[in-house]
């Protein structure tokens, strides 16, 4: 009781991921993740809230680690360079996951409630960042634009990558989708 | 019985408002609504599904606007050019109802449940302009890229002219938007 579990978390996740793959996240129980993790649901629980919080326990982290990027941008680096240095963060934390980022978008993909929760952790992120370029002193509306721009190469350069036949680096997926998207609004 | 009420959807409309404003969402009725319209809750239903509709009902008017400015663009018109058309037209549909908008932002901003409402719409149009966009023949990822940065700048202007506080037209703060995009993506 109350014991810790080497490796329960990502056990848990694995064992979670592959059980939404397999049978559905609605069909999906915590005792079936539970058990097929080898352990019992009371550890799920010292874990993760419930069976949605599996697919977005990570984003809190993700989102910390863009903003903690973009707070440490040399002072001089314009607001998309500053975002452009958030957006190689990004490509750190999801860069060796992409097996697990394309299981888990399609699990999203599928359910309703589930693509509401990352619309609104999409939003947070767009608002952090926003807040994050406010405190570098940049004014409205730039840091609100370069915030949103920010977010939508996000999402693009992540699906591209997640379903790219090749698998190529996120960072490097990331950079090019900046680069389209200066070159897009130029045009 | 199922007569036909002059303006009622209008009517009800502007009770509905006037009510979640004075009141707050939770606390209005749909009773309380038809009451201030002077109209009856039966009369409500025929026009709305329920309280939280009269805020949405326009949003799908508003995508359709808008993509029908996207397919009517000339063909030779670049992706963010085909965009800008579209954004002309959310502004000749909105550009008239800046205090029903500024009330309508106020209500969502207080309520989870209609600000994640809110972000499924604008999920919704930003997925409308991309296919939009890859009808007109626009490659990946660029007419996602497009269409993500159209509905930010949809979204950063919308915001600045309802909370502007001088009455400006919205398809010229819809375009210093778009230039401003331009400049701080490319700077």
């Amino acid at each position: 009781m109350g014991r810790w579990e080497p490796g329960a978390s990502g056990r848990l996740r694995q064992a979670a991921m592959e059980l939404y793959v397999e049978r559905g996240y609605d069909q999906t129980t915590v005792a079936a993740i539970a058990d097929r993790a080898g352990l019992t649901a009371r550890t799920f629980f010292r874990y993760f809230a419930d069976k949605r919080e599996v697919l977005f326990a990570g984003s809190e982290s993700l989102q910390d680690s863009l903003v903690a990027a973009l707070d440490d941008a040399a002072p001089d680096a314009s607001p998309m360079q500053a975002v452009a240095a958030a957006l190689d963060a990004a490509a750190d934390f999801l860069g060796d996951r992409r097996d697990y980022s394309r299981q888990r978008q399609s699990v999203i993909a599928a359910n309703a409630e589930l693509r509401e929760r990352e619309l609104i952790k999409m939003a947070s992120l767009a608002h952090a960042l926003g807040d994050g370029l406010r405190r570098r002193g940049v004014p409205e509306p730039d840091a609100s634009l370069a915030a949103e721009a920010g977010v939508a190469v996000f999402r693009v350069a992540f699906d591209r990558w997640v379903n790219d036949p090749v698998d190529r680096p996120l960072a490097q997926v990331m950079r090019e989708s900046l680069v389209q998207l200066r070159t897009v609004t130029t045009r």
